[in-house]
C-alpha cells in the first residue's frame, strides 16, 4: 500500500490541475473525497505539491496571525478525519468561513506541515469556488462543542453534520453492506418481504394500521358539504318524473304509436329510472369511516381488508426458503408498543435469514459466523470511526469486536443456563426476577451469562415450549423446543431464532393448543403439506448490532430517523 | 476453472462420504447444493464417484424400467439447473418420489450418464433420507406444466418453486447485490430513511394512513362494553361523597379536633375528589375514534400527529448527502393510487442516491455508470438464469443487457426530444397525445425515442418548469429545471433525477409559486440555509429493473408479494 502510494504520487508529480488528481477525485463529482487524501497509509504526505479541489463542511475554524489567515478543519462525511485547509484573507471572506457549519469548495495545493504538527499534509487555498455560509436568523443550531445526543434528536436533519451521528452512519453502512455480503458469499438470496401485511394475526393490538378509510371519509365529508347529497324532496321529484315517463310509455302504446316515439319514451324512462337510482345512491353516502352491521366495512379499504404493517418476514420469507433453499430478508419492521426504553422504537430493520435442509445446530453455525463476520468486518473497514467511538463513548468496543470476532461462542442449554443461575443466586447473585426452569429469561440474566458468568457470547438453546412461538420445532422430550437465542455483552439478547416445525400434524396440534386459529395459518400450513422440509432461521435487530459494535446508549441515536411513541420526524 | 476443477476432483478421488465434498457442502447444512455440482464450467463430470448428500423438490418425476427405478429432476433453488437423481425400487416409495413438488433429501454417488445425454452428471442414489409428499388432500395446486403467472398470483407462497418465480428471485436478489455493490466500491453511504413519515405533503391523497386510532378506538368500545362508564347517578353520588367528606372537614375544624383527626378527613375528602375526577374523565369517554372540535384527534393518535408511509426517501436522504456527500437509500415505497396498470404496484422499492459536490451531468455520469454496471453484473452472474428467461419470455433481453452496459446513452435536452418527436409526427408518425413544447413525455414517446428513433438508452433532461417538482434546480433560461429521465426500451422510464436546488431564495420562491405551505418543508429549507451545497440525485423503480432485465409483462410477478388495490396476499 505504501509503496502503491508512492508510486501513485510520483506518477501524478508533474500533472496539472485538471488531470493530475485523475485517480483520486469522487467518480461523480469534480471534487476529491478527503478520504482519499488523509486515509492513505501516509496520511497523505506523498501526495504534497499535488492540486486538488476538495469540497466540505467547516468544522471548526479560527483566525490567525492578525486574520491574515485562517485555518479550517474541513469535513466531508468521507471519513472521521478532517483536512485542516489553509486560506488567506485575499482569498476569501475569513469571517464566514470560519464558521460551524459553512460549507466550502476549494481549490489549493496539498503542502507538507511544519515540522511537529499531528496531520501529514494540509492544503493551501488557491480559490474559494463555493461558499455556503451558516449566518443569518434563526441562527445554526449546532455548535462546534459537544451537544449531548438527546439535544441533537430535535435536529434529525442535521445532527449526521455532527462527528458522533455520521461517525454512526459509516458504521452502519459498513454493518449493511457485510450483511449483504456474507449472505450472498453463502449463497443466499435477498428476498424482499411484504412491508403492508395481512398475515400476521399474532398480537395484532401492537400493530400499525395502514388504511385509506379515514382520508377517503374526510374526502366524501369535504365532498358532502361542497355538493349535498338529495333531499327527500329530491327523491319524490326523481320517483314523480319515473311515473310520469312511465305513463308516457303507456300512452304511446295504448295509442299504437310508432315505434320510434315508443322507443324514445322508453329511454327517457330509462334514463330517469338511472337518475334516481344515483340520487337514492348518493343519499345513502355517509360521511366518515365505512361501516356495516356497526362495524367498520373493510371492504372498502384500499386492499380490501385489514392490514398492517410488518412486524416480522419471518413466515413469508420461509415460503422463499421451502423453494430457493437459502435466503434472507433485510427489511423495516414495526411495533405499535408504547414503550418508552433506550431500546425500543417503533420502526426498526431486521435481518433474517432462513436456511433450509437445516437443523438448529446449523443455525447455531451461521448465525455465530454471521456475527463474527461483522466485527471482523468493522475492524478491516472502519478503525478509524470505531476508535472515535472508543475515545468518546465506549473504551471497550474494540476490544469487544476483537474478542467477538474470535472466540468461539459458549453453547448451553436453556436447562443448563437457569442451573447456573441459581446456582450464582445461592452464591448470593441477586436478581429482580425469580429463577425457575420455565421463566422467560429477562435482561439482567442475560447479561449475567454473557457478561459475567462467560464474558463472551453465549448461545442459549432449547427452551421450555410453553414461552415460545407456536412454528418452533417440538423437541422429543415433548417439553422444550428447538429455539436458540444469541446473548452479547453491552446488549443481552442480540438474536433470536428457531428450528422450524416442520411436521404438519404437530404444527397444527401446536396451533389449536396455543388456542390460535387455523384459517389465517392456512397457507403455511401449505409448506408442510407439500413438499415439507427441515428449515431454521433467525432474526437480527439490527439497531442493537449498531448499538452493540458502538457502546451508544440509546437505540435513537444509531438510526437516522427514530421513531417512537409521540415522534416521527420529517 | 477447469484446471482447477480437475485438481478438486482428483483431491477429492479417494475421500469418504463424509468429509469428501466438504469443499462443496453449503456452509451451514449438511447438503451440497446444486448449483456447486451442475453449473461448474465441466457441467460436474469430474466429480463423478464422489458421494455427496441433495436435497432439493422435484420438477418432474418418471418410473422407468417397469418400475424398477425412477428418475428425478431434482431443483433446490441454488440454480436454474435441475440434477437428475436415479433411485432404484427398493431404496424409497417410487409412487411419491416422482410427484411433482416433493422434497427428498437424498445421499448418493455422482455418475458419468450414458453418453448423449444432455446433462454432464447424474445421481445414483444410495439411500433416501428424507421424503416431504405432496399427496392428500387439498391436492398440490402446481403442477408440472406451465402455468400462467397470472394464475401463479393466487398462490404467492408456492409460486417461488416454478421456474420462473425463482428466476426472478435469483435475478432481483442479484440487481441488489450489485446496487449496494456498486455505491459500496463508489464510496456511498447506505441510509435508511423513514417508511413512516410525517414529511411529505405533497398529495396526501394518495398515500397510506399509518394509524393506531382505529384500533384504540376499538379497544376502548369494547372495554366500555364490558365496564360500561358511570351513569349520572354515579356521578352524582360521587359529588354527594365529597359535599359530606367537605363538611366532615369543617365540623372537625370548628370542633377543634386533634391535627390527626383533621388530616384524616382531609385526607379522605381528596381520596373522594380524586375518586369523582376519575369518573367524569371516564364518562367523557366515546368509542371510536376520538374527534376535538368536529375533527379527528390526532394528538391521541401514536406519534401524537398524522403518520403515513413514504412515497420517497428522497428529501430525507438529502439531509445525509448535505453532511456525508455521497449518499443512497434503498428501501421500500408507497402509493395509495387505484390503478390497475401492469407498471404499478401500491408497495414497491425504489434507489435513491443522492451526490453532495455534483451537477445534473454528474448526476447523469452516475445513472448511466450505475443502470451499466447492474447489466454487466447480471451478464457476468446470471448468465444461466437469463438464458432461461430468453427462451420463455423475452428472446431479446440478453442482447439487450450487452447493448446497455456497452453503449454510450444518448443525450438530449427536453427541447430536442421534443422537436424530434414533432419531426416524427411530420413524417406520419401517430401518437394519441399531442406533442408540444410544456407537455410531459408521455409513454409512448419515450417508447418512441428509445426504442424507435434511438434504439438505445436515452437520457432526456433540462425539462419545462411547469412539469416538475419544486426542489428542481431552475437553469438560467428561467423556463427550465435540471432535471433529467432515464428512458430505456421495453419499460420507458427507468429513472428520474435533478439538480436540486439549493438556493435559499430561489427555492422558497418556487414553493410559494407552486402553492405549496412553507411550514412543513422548513426543516428542508435548514439544509440551504446552513452550509448549502450544490446537490443532485435520482431515483430508480427497482421493480422496473428487473421488468427491462427479464422483459416480464407485468410488475406482479416481478416482486415476491405484491400489493395493489384489492390485493396484499400473506
Amino acid at each position: 500500500m505504501a509503496e502503491d502510494s508512492a508510486q501513485l504520487s510520483s506518477q501524478l508529480a508533474e500533472a496539472t490541475l485538471n488531470d493530475s488528481v485523475s485517480e483520486l477525485k469522487a467518480e461523480f463529482s469534480d471534487r476529491v473525497p478527503i478520504k482519499r487524501i488523509i486515509s492513505r497509509p501516509d496520511g497523505g504526505s506523498a501526495l504534497a505539491e499535488q492540486k486538488v479541489r476538495v469540497g466540505g463542511w467547516v468544522k471548526t475554524g479560527r483566525k490567525a496571525d492578525k486574520d491574515k489567515f485562517a485555518f479550517l478543519e474541513l469535513n466531508d462525511g468521507s471519513c472521521p478525519g478532517n483536512l485542516q485547509v489553509i486560506v488567506e484573507a485575499e482569498k476569501g471572506d475569513l469571517g464566514r468561513l470560519v464558521l460551524t457549519g459553512t460549507c466550502v469548495v476549494v481549490d489549493g495545493v496539498l503542502k507538507l506541515p511544519p515540522a511537529g504538527v499531528k496531520q501529514k499534509v494540509e492544503l493551501r487555498v488557491e480559490e474559494v469556488v463555493h461558499l455556503g455560509p451558516v449566518g443569518g436568523n434563526p441562527i445554526y443550531p449546532l455548535h462546534k462543542g459537544k451537544m449531548p445526543l438527546e439535544h441533537l434528536r430535535d435536529f434529525v436533519h442535521l445532527r449526521s453534520r455532527t462527528n458522533t451521528i455520521s461517525a454512526v452512519a459509516r458504521i452502519r453502512h459498513n454493518l449493511a453492506y457485510a450483511t449483504h455480503t456474507f449472505f450472498h458469499n453463502h449463497d443466499f438470496l435477498y428476498v424482499h418481504t411484504p412491508i403492508i401485511t395481512t398475515s400476521d394475526c399474532e398480537g395484532a393490538g401492537e400493530m400499525f394500521q395502514v388504511t385509506t378509510l379515514i382520508s377517503e371519509g374526510e374526502r366524501l365529508e369535504k365532498e358532502l358539504i361542497q355538493n349535498p347529497p338529495p333531499s327527500e324532496a329530491d327523491l319524490e321529484a326523481a320517483n314523480l318524473i319515473i311515473t310520469e315517463k312511465g305513463n308516457a310509455v303507456s300512452q304511446l302504446k295504448s295509442a299504437k304509436a310508432s315505434k320510434g316515439d315508443v322507443n324514445a319514451a322508453v329511454a327517457e324512462l330509462k334514463r330517469a329510472k338511472d337518475n334516481a337510482l344515483k340520487l337514492q345512491e348518493r343519499a345513502k353516502l355517509q360521511p366518515g369511516i365505512p361501516k356495516k352491521d356497526g362495524k367498520i366495512d373493510y371492504t372498502q379499504d384500499f386492499f380490501a381488508r385489514q392490514a398492517f404493517l410488518t412486524v416480522s418476514g419471518q413466515l413469508q420469507v420461509e415460503s422463499y426458503a421451502c423453494a430457493l433453499s437459502s435466503v434472507y430478508t433485510f427489511g423495516p419492521t414495526f411495533r405499535a408498543e408504547n414503550s418508552h426504553t433506550s431500546r425500543h422504537l417503533a420502526e426498526f430493520w431486521m435481518v433474517e435469514p432462513e436456511l433450509a435442509f437445516a437443523e438448529l445446530k446449523d443455525d447455531m453455525d451461521c448465525a455465530e459466523a454471521y456475527v463474527k463476520f461483522l466485527c471482523q468486518w468493522l475492524l478491516d473497514n472502519c478503525y478509524d470511526d470505531m476508535e472515535f467511538i472508543s475515545r468518546q463513548f465506549d473504551k471497550t468496543c474494540i476490544e469487544r469486536l476483537k474478542m467477538v470476532a474470535s472466540t468461539p461462542f459458549v453453547r448451553i442449554t436453556y436447562t443448563e443456563a437457569v442451573e447456573l443461575l441459581i446456582d450464582a443466586v445461592k452464591n448470593g447473585k441477586k436478581f429482580e426476577n425469580h429463577v425457575d426452569w420455565g421463566i422467560d429469561l429477562a435482561s439482567e440474566h442475560e447479561r449475567f451469562l454473557t457478561e459475567v458468568k462467560f464474558q463472551k457470547p453465549v448461545i442459549v438453546y432449547n427452551y421450555p415450549k410453553g414461552i415460545k412461538a407456536f412454528y418452533m420445532r417440538l423437541n422429543d422430550d415433548n417439553k422444550t423446543v428447538a429455539a436458540m437465542d444469541v446473548l452479547v455483552p453491552k446488549v443481552g439478547e442480540l438474536i433470536g431464532g428457531s428450528q422450524r416445525e416442520e411436521r404438519y400434524g404437530v404444527i397444527h396440534k401446536r396451533i389449536t393448543e396455543m388456542g390460535l386459529p387455523i384459517e389465517p395459518y392456512d397457507w403455511y400450513l401449505d409448506l408442510r403439506r407439500y413438499g415439507t422440509v427441515k428449515h431454521s432461521g433467525f432474526g437480527l435487530g439490527f439497531e442493537r448490532m449498531v448499538l452493540f459494535a458502538t457502546g451508544i446508549d440509546n437505540i435513537r441515536d444509531v438510526i437516522p430517523f427514530p421513531r417512537y411513541p409521540g415522534k416521527a420526524d420529517l
